[in-house]
């Protein structure tokens, strides 16, 4: 069975040495005092390791099963959701308006890590219903959202998105689901929606689908695109789950991994809809949903990497095997623990380097959609847009990486179901594809976001990566292990986006053909940015005589070994970036 | 359904273009005419993509089960094994004393490659008979040759290795299972082996297996592990299946892939062994058969990246999905097929370079088994041995890699069982893992093969790259595109070498925590070679008026992208290489 440790004291250090979130101009930040987020964790933590954790396997070989139009999810998972909900775990950040707790989203944040480290199939249930819960909350009428907010919140009931047919996935505008005014107001929706997380499911009393359609006449594309509010069983005069609606999960998807979770096919056979916010504008309340779950999505990639890294780690100490290269390290024993061995630590350095990187990258974001909607700062929400594709983009393809290198590091153990860690692998294998392949974020990345405004939010990030260095650079060891290396991978950040300036100018292609490379180029250089934070932090507390050196001394190596042996990979991105689009678009299509 | 295609273009490309195979000075390759090995690459293309592939998915979701002692595998391996065994191609390359076809092993590489592409836990229980019978060939009495060598070269009889145990699996020092000397000069075998390919199955009259163990009073270590043949039935007088021995399967690990093919715990309780080679000297023995093994991993990996590929650009074609930024390309259709878009070519371009590069890498690397075998080339045998970790680990850590990048080409569907993909991820992913994981493929390079003999073989290896280069130069589109790239590739390629030179010797550290990254320095280096020596043999086919030009103008297009998108790497490594061990060992265990 795998091991789950919460990473609280990480959690920590960022909430409060690095992002010191109590002191920070945000409204309701000053509630995150030390002792009050250290306890929220600790409880999630707990629920976290005792039990969801232990349900991630035998959810994985069980999977969910489709009986009479009924899905099963496995055993155990009603249980524990029962105790999510009673723990208010489910509208931690949700609208106080509407039952919610109110509390900031860094802190759901922070929390989600933990759930889903501990069973990222189960946690996607709530996740889904979290962005269909926020839709409704940003585009729903005064009654809509009294109708189904509370409940949601609550977690009696569930949501859902409904994109994807199966002509279409990125090319929103090829739907053709179908949706016709009735004489009451609402609309009868027809059509099929594939790979539904959570369509059906037996959680709760009542699931909430959003779901894409056209109404007749519509303008072509995504211009003509509606989104309505399809509840499976339609609320009653009180609310309650009344009249069973026209709709029904066909199937499910035979998949790779996340099989605990129900990927639906859903047919709508003239269900009862609802519009949600204006005709025809669909795609832009859907965005609300979409740029949240890529955020959450980001998450899961290194939340999967957390938990196999532990694993990993715990391997490594107990297997004994070999003998270290400078001498006996474990006399008593037949052979040292493997984690003597170079190369063993430096597949778990890489694997530690990054996703103690990563959670500080999605804890920062996290702080900047706070700042973006508590504090209507419009700076800290177009920069935010700006690092969505990297965060959902880069951090699932380190995150899977992650988990493939902590496979690794048990040899043969890592390939057997028996240790778990390649469920992990497969769990984490979705992460890449979902919520727009990874391609689809490089593309939203260079092709939409970082143009915008004339490129405004790109240069407020070159503006505060800078910032950062100017002020620390009088400190000689962080200036040596982490700003110079921050510096020489922002500068190469700079001449990739000025060779698309001026390049892609002449030749979209040019632009198109480095997109990847360039998330990967930002990725590198934000977790760089989040290391020398980080490492700025760790001195400063060591400056001030800390009970706890071991840990910041812990944090600097740690950073040093991401500034010296990931952070360089810059260079090589840049290369490609600059190699140009055409030894990629060289062939015809008929000679590949 | 994946689909299979044959390579056999690309294969009689890199025999008679490349290596020029009829002309080479190794006796037995004047067979290999044109006409030759287009023939026999045919009809193994035909079998794999007739009767192999499509086994290949029913296989992974049956798997094999153990029944009373028995396993019984997937419906219509026993089939399709009977037609391999009637087509003679279990006996290709093995040695005509005993019933082989004799030909070379250049030649079994390229239909393996078929093979393993269209099944690979198929091929796996050939594959492990292979190995054992050149192991008997190498070490065997004649008497044991006679009885064993006919039966397993038609392929009634099947064999498998046996090393690892519970608590040692790099790590053979620490093995237990003990051989006890019989009256009759045969052994007592007892113990417990894991992870057993093939230990038991319905395929063949009889298992011959060969299992590691010591004797009462051996040396401590590896120094005393003497090699036995353990068949499952002991022959009788007449050579016929007799007793059943004392073994059996005690069953089967449950695992990420290659479910078709049965990994078993195999128990030996005072089964009869009989010595195969010297005493205590059976590690060496059992060396015969690893090496040859881990050039058959890495074919499993690039091979699994083979059909990967096909499979991604088949959909790539297919799915209509948004229009092309530079004007739309089937103005026809409601949407352009994805391989317009940049980002989907440069990851088919990715997979596509990789793999052709790979295919050259793992054929040059059996010419010089031939080489070294057929010829006695001392030089040519120093060679491969330095090459074998390279193939084995680059050739199955980017195998994998393409497989993962392949399923990215299908967005949802590659997460589905559906299309096939995944299931390529998952059999690839052993590759990494089996005959060594890669960490211990990169100690043997840095450790023992680079510093042999005072380090003639890479040296060598430089003087060949330096060779050819020169030899070239004159040719100016050669030289920017590919002379270039590959003599900046070789200098960081030699500037590592130097640094483990200089600072191993102050730290064997230094040197071990940069052997995965030398591993990947090498093979980038050694692909870039196969590309050159491919674009030289493309210009010269060109200039020659070819009838075919379209093939060797896409081989050159392919090339230029290896050489401007996956060559840079090279820097990166370096760099992560002269970054030392420092921040690799830095933390103490207890920090992790």
């Amino acid at each position: 069975m795998p091991i789950y440790n919460p990473p609280t004291e990480d959690m920590q250090f960022l909430l409060h040495d690095v992002l010191q979130v109590s002191a920070a101009d945000i409204p309701g930040y000053d509630e995150l005092e030390r002792d009050f987020t250290a306890a929220v964790l600790d409880e999630a933590g707990k629920i976290s390791a005792e039990v969801l954790a232990p349900l991630n396997a035998p959810g994985d070989a069980q999977g969910c099963i489709l009986e009479n139009g009924a899905v099963r999810t496995p055993e155990g998972f009603k249980d524990a959701y029962d105790q999510m909900r009673a723990g208010g775990w489910m509208g931690l950040d949700a609208d106080p308006a509407y039952g919610g707790q109110g509390m900031p989203y860094l802190l759901g944040t922070a929390v989600g890590e933990m759930f889903v480290s501990a069973n990222m199939a189960f946690n996607m249930y709530q996740g889904l219903t979290h962005g269909a819960m926020s839709t409704i909350h940003a585009h729903g009428t005064d009654a809509q959202k009294a109708m189904y907010l509370p409940k949601m919140i609550e977690g009696s009931w569930s949501g859902t998105m409904n994109l994807t047919e199966p002509q279409c996935g990125t090319d929103l505008g090829l739907i053709r689901t179908r949706a016709e005014p009735k004489d009451d107001g609402s609309y009868a929706i027809t059509g099929t929606k594939i790979w539904i997380s959570a369509g059906e499911h037996d959680l709760t009393d009542n699931i909430i689908h959003l779901v894409l359609a056209r109404l007749r006449g519509a303008p072509e594309g995504t211009k003509g695109i509606s989104l309505f509010i399809v509840p499976k069983f339609l609320p009653d005069d009180d609310g309650a789950p009344g009249t069973r609606n026209a709709l029904s999960c066909g199937g499910l998807e035979s998949k790779m991994g996340i099989h605990a979770n129900a990927t639906c096919v859903m047919n709508y056979d003239g269900a009862t809809g609802f519009l949600l916010g204006q005709e025809h504008k669909g795609m832009r309340a859907m965005f609300t949903m979409m740029n949240e779950a890529r955020i959450g999505v980001g998450l899961q990639g290194y939340a999967q990497g957390v938990v196999a890294y532990q694993n990993a780690l715990d391997f490594a100490r107990e297997r004994l095997q070999g003998r270290a290269a400078t001498g006996t390290a474990n006399p008593d024993g037949p052979a040292d623990p493997i984690l003597v061995h170079p190369d063993v630590r430096r597949n778990l350095m890489h694997q530690k380097s990054f996703i103690e990187g990563a959670r500080a990258f999605a804890f920062w974001g996290s702080e900047l959609i706070d700042r973006a909607h508590r504090a209507d700062d419009p700076q800290a929400e177009a920069l935010i847009g700006l690092l969505t594709p990297v965060i959902k983009g880069f951090l699932t393809d380190k995150g899977f990486e992650t988990t493939v290198l902590a496979q690794q590091t048990l040899g043969g153990s890592g390939f057997t179901r028996q240790w778990g860690l390649e469920q992990f692998v497969r769990d984490a294998r979705i992460t890449m594809i979902y919520e727009g392949t990874n391609g689809i974020q490089s593309l939203d990345l260079v092709g939409r976001k970082l143009g915008q405004n004339g490129g405004q939010a790109v240069m407020a990030f070159f503006d505060l990566v800078k910032g950062f260095i100017k002020e620390n650079e009088g400190d000689a060891a962080l200036k040596s292990d982490f700003l110079d290396p921050l510096k020489s991978a922002s500068k190469d950040l700079q001449t990739a986006a000025m060779y698309f300036v001026a390049e892609g100018a002449k030749n979209p292609n040019n632009a198109l053909a480095g997109s990847y490379d360039f998330m990967h180029l930002f990725g590198h250089v934000c977790l760089g940015l989040m290391w020398a934070r980080m490492a700025k932090a760790a001195t400063v507390a060591l400056a001030e005589d800390s009970a706890n050196p071991g840990f910041y001394e812990t944090k600097l190596a740690t950073g040093r070994y991401y500034m010296a042996r990931q952070l360089p990979a810059t260079a090589l991105h840049l290369a490609r970036i600059q190699s140009g689009a055409d030894s990629v678009m060289a062939l015809e299509a008929a000679n590949f």
